[in-house]
């Protein structure tokens, strides 16, 4: 049997990956979704093994200790990981696996799988993504120019990837995500 | 500016390549596509420039001579060919073109275009395929034969290609010649 694929979307922080992400699950209902493991507290209404493995920060330490994980972040005081038995036993079955996460988590996943897709969303724009990061609330001249900083650091990292797709629209995007995953399928190796 | 793409789609003969080439003109109206040069004489209805080039026997050895052809076969007496001004301005310009050929012909176009997109149409079974050319009409055993043997001959040249398309439905075999398009847009060269 043909082994899955692992396709990983990642991209500048502001650039909508979360939403694209979203909207993709309810497009391709087939594909399996990687569920994170964190340490945050559940929110109201988030099961466990569904939105999140919820993980105590010992238990968290235990699977980086056990190289459990494909990669990890901290962010705001709480771990946030990818598990590596679920990417693995997925593509073993044969089914594809979608990852949506951050830039430097990306590349430490092509570390451990260089075979996967690796997809790199874009802004229209480097002034759309400054509206984008403006947009999202009350912050401070200093947060913007700092985010705007780091997402402009991100950008430079989509060499590393196999494929650029554009967020100007999230159907339009959507449908180029789809489109990569088909023709993976069809390649030739 | 960035260049068009090159998109040859061939595979063996009964697969159905002029089907879904037809079919797929119609789904993807932009892109343009190649015009052959024949010497066959025009059959009813049939436009210069527009279904085929038209051209004497001294006119096509002349192209043969002066290496305007991309590729170019002998079939039943007439000559038939892909020149090679058409593509490459086409390419230059910003447009995609598609070229839709045999199988020996599309590896002859690789030699001049090794960045050229090149799908293998692949019949759903051997079994499937000995039934199309079987179909055809009232070859006897013998052509059947051998036609068969010619296909087998061609699917062995595949893994010369980027992709392999399965021919199950039209609608879906256009589908992943489309995605196959759109992701190439999207590949980070």
């Amino acid at each position: 049997m043909a082994k899955g694929l692992l396709i990983v979307l990642s991209g500048p922080s502001g650039v909508g990956k979360g939403t694209v992400g979203n909207a993709l699950r309810k497009r391709l209902p087939e594909l399996t979704y990687s569920v994170s493991a964190t340490t945050r507290q559940p929110r109201q209404g988030e099961e466990n093994g569904v939105n999140y493995f919820f993980k105590t920060r010992g238990q968290f330490l235990d699977m980086i200790e056990k190289d459990e994980l494909l990669e990890y972040a901290e962010y705001v005081g709480n771990y946030y990981g990818t598990p590596r038995d679920f990417v693995e036993q997925t593509i073993e079955q044969g089914n594809d696996i979608f990852l949506e996460i951050e830039v430097q988590g990306a590349l430490k996943v092509r570390e451990k799988f260089p075979e996967g897709i690796f997809i790199f969303l874009l802004p229209p724009s480097l002034d759309e993504l400054k509206d984008r990061i403006r947009g999202r609330g009350t912050e401070t001249q200093a947060t913007i120019d700092h985010r705007m900083s780091v997402a402009v650091d991100e950008m430079n990292l989509m060499q590393h990837y196999d494929y650029a797709v554009v967020n100007d629209e999230i159907d339009l995007a959507c449908k180029r995500i789809e489109s990569i995953i088909i023709a993976e399928h069809c390649k030739i190796r």
